[in-house]
């Protein structure tokens, strides 16, 4: 099977302004370099200028500003990238599963699946657990006791959901991802560490994604909160208590300590921190590598990175990191003589 | 099923001592925001004095300072947040597993498996495998051949534990953790990669809990060893050979390179990294996402962390990093001129 | 079964330079410290020469420099680390699996798999996919529709590879390694996060291993592609069309961001980050928990690390961090007085 569409096609489903041949078919998107003719590609930054004039593409989506910038066949539109992903969509819709219920799954007897579910081999699902319409549950996948799982969700092999947990309709959640662990509650006691029981749950809004290999902990006595449309990339770490704002994007290996609540339409870059109980504003961005160690109460862009140089250029420097307090006083001591000697220079 | 204590029972078991109403029921623990009247919270830190003036709790644990700071039943505990560890413990009991093996279990028949053990389904066990009483082995976990598992384990879905590994009583392994994977030995030869085989065990001491997609990897000749009462968070990386110290507890994300050893009883922060072939003393707190590149012979709190700022001034400031040894000089100069300069003054 | 050679079996067959006794038998690979006498260990930093002086190991591996620093039976070799490697695969043979499938795998009728591959229980297999020679697939492990893996692949259990991939020969994957799982690929429309389809795949050379929960994500439109002899520890993430050069080392934890492009022979250190889009030179190192957040055309050693100290000094000194272009605008007021001071003093 192979899907294809004209250019004309293609405008009049997602909109834009179509320039050039409207007949010409395309059948995938690719980048500009690797794109042949009959594939799409799309140019929305100038520093590829030169990789846009020597594409190969058939056709190409481009912003309002560069709707000269070629003459292939194109479409110009506001939202070059975001059409772009349209597109793609169009051209590789996600594969269909056939409803049903592989023979090796072990699906308690009170657990509810809808009958539009897709079930794959080895899954397990316990009591009380409900999977709704058009949800595909990959091979080896675990939903625990009373877990409900809103439609259309994508659960790529290997996900493990815990107990009690409540998730919204469209989740895709990738491989080796964790939801609903205990979370890191302990409390010292004479010399040894007791164990806080975790019996909050872990609750996720409408269009969530959640990359390969994270992990997001249930709740200590009130819920973990992941919002509608959030996105998180692979091997993040979101502790208990965390709440995520709808619509914020988080790259990979960053990691969210206990109970902070970060804002709406958030970016934190990768491999940030948040520590515990901080709150982070609507349109905070976090740069990658950077720990926030305060809450940020205004939007806009915060970073903490060292930068790097060469190892010898760095050890030079580097040692002085652990003396700038003296460095700042011996500077206000020679102010304070500089005083001094121009006053006695007058 | 619903459990509920009078005050006065809970106080009975754990001790402490009891003010206001001993008869109030107690079904639950709750934050004080959230309380209900059949609900205990504690209250430890004077920050949220306005939340415990404003909660709905039917009773509160509180310290010795406080036993007076609110006119509810309460009881006060010179250790109020263990307190409240062991009152969520007693209202949330783990629950109870029958004793037997999933028919879908593939069990190899050399195993070792107690008939008080429960089994779930997918779970594969390997040859001379030894699983003792009272031990939980949750849905699609792996346990390789010779390991053996302590009693009172509690290992939830898919948790995988290499071969040879050896296991105290009370383990709690969360999902997506994996014990005993090959460390990281590699010797170059003549421009290619030799592998090392890995021929060290794990054995990790009684009463161990290890986080979601936290991977613990087996010796490279001589063991990796977690003792007694260590708590590892999720996704924590400890490499070959290293040795975590009794009741040292690692928040998420930490990394501990090949070799390391940490004392006993230290707090590792979220995020930070222990290089390879250092020993932290007993009692050391590490902050979060701080690298430690040497030894540490004192207890103490450590710590290496970038002030984050935003990005704009963060890229004013930043850019001097690499010229502190030149600034430093500039300082000198200055210092020599002055002390001239103040000479020619006399 | 016990694998024993002579110290003259063990030269004949790897070659080095004999000396001493020829006939001792050997056993197993140790360390100094813990080798008995039918065991070989290796001496090759001269800060362990009081171990080598107590060791009990009934021979040794040296460098030529050192070829007179014990009396014990000992191979002389120009790399005695990578020569003990050979020593310890001669004793340490992989375990060999009987060819066959377990009855609990559910591998679909159109997958190729060859007579001399071993699947373990509960193994999925998707349409199309195909398993060379001599492959061993671990319980529980997970391989994706059309995925190609080479021959002498060995996956430990719980490995995940998505459709489409294709895998050189002698793969080693531990488990909870995900390859082939989405990028993280949205583009913003009207305030909603689209999902860009991700439509290329994990393209990876011969002998590479890959440690556990490491994550390799599939190209977004172009492949990401991992070249021959690559090794990646464990928890690592690698982006959507990321490159890595043959025979590159990375340590556990580090983060390769979208379509960063590393060299040959690099060696990344622990929780490093690479930010996207960037291109190492071959032989570059990267130094733990370093961001390079540039590309790199020189090889040679390059940091970023935040030197620790007690949270007290780090405090009093961290602080100037965000004052640091103040600080030099102080230090340049001083020059300029000087210069005036100075010459007023002429």
């Amino acid at each position: 099977m192979s899907i294809s569409y004209r250019l004309a096609d293609i405008a009049a489903q997602l909109g834009g302004q179509l320039l050039g041949d409207a007949e010409v078919c395309i059948t995938q998107v690719a980048t500009l370099d690797n794109a042949r003719p009959d594939q799409i590609s799309f140019f929305s930054n100038s520093k590829y200028r030169a990789k846009l004039a020597a594409t190969g593409a058939g056709a190409v989506i481009v912003g309002q500003a560069d709707a000269d910038a070629t003459q292939l066949p194109r479409i110009v539109s506001d939202n070059p990238y975001a059409y772009f992903a349209k597109v793609s969509a169009l051209l590789n819709p996600s594969p269909s599963f056939k409803p049903g219920i592989h023979p090796s799954a072990v699906i308690d007897a009170t657990a509810q699946i809808d009958p539009a579910v897709s079930i794959a081999a080895q899954v397990v699902i316990e009591a009380g657990a409900k999977i709704s319409a058009h949800s595909v549950i990959g091979a080896g996948c675990y939903v625990g006791a009373n877990t409900v799982i809103g439609p259309h969700a994508r659960l790529y092999p290997h996900v493990t959901i815990y107990h009690d947990c409540v998730i919204g309709s469209g989740l895709i959640a990738h491989s080796g991802s964790v939801i609903g662990a205990d979370g890191f509650g302990i409390a010292m006691d004479q010399g040894r560490w007791i164990k806080i029981p975790q019996i909050g749950r872990v609750v996720i809004g409408d269009d969530v994604e959640i990359g390969a290999n994270t992990t997001i902990d249930r709740g200590a006595l009130d819920d973990t909160v992941i919002e509608d449309g959030v996105k998180l990339d692979n091997q993040i770490q979101v502790a208990h208590n965390v709440r995520i704002g709808a619509h914020t994007a988080i790259a990979g290996c960053a990691g969210i300590a206990g109970s902070a609540v970060i804002g709406r339409y958030c970016l934190i870059g990768g491999g940030a921190r948040i520590l515990g109980h901080l709150q982070l504003a609507d349109h905070v961005e976090v740069a990658a590598h950077t720990l926030v160690g305060k809450s940020i109460r205004e939007p806009g862009s915060y970073a903490a990175i060292y930068p790097f140089s060469k190892s010898e250029d760095w050890r030079k420097n580097a040692v002085h990191l652990r003396h700038l307090d003296e460095m700042l006083k011996r500077i206000k001591k020679l102010e304070q003589e500089n005083a001094l000697l121009k006053g006695k220079d007058q």
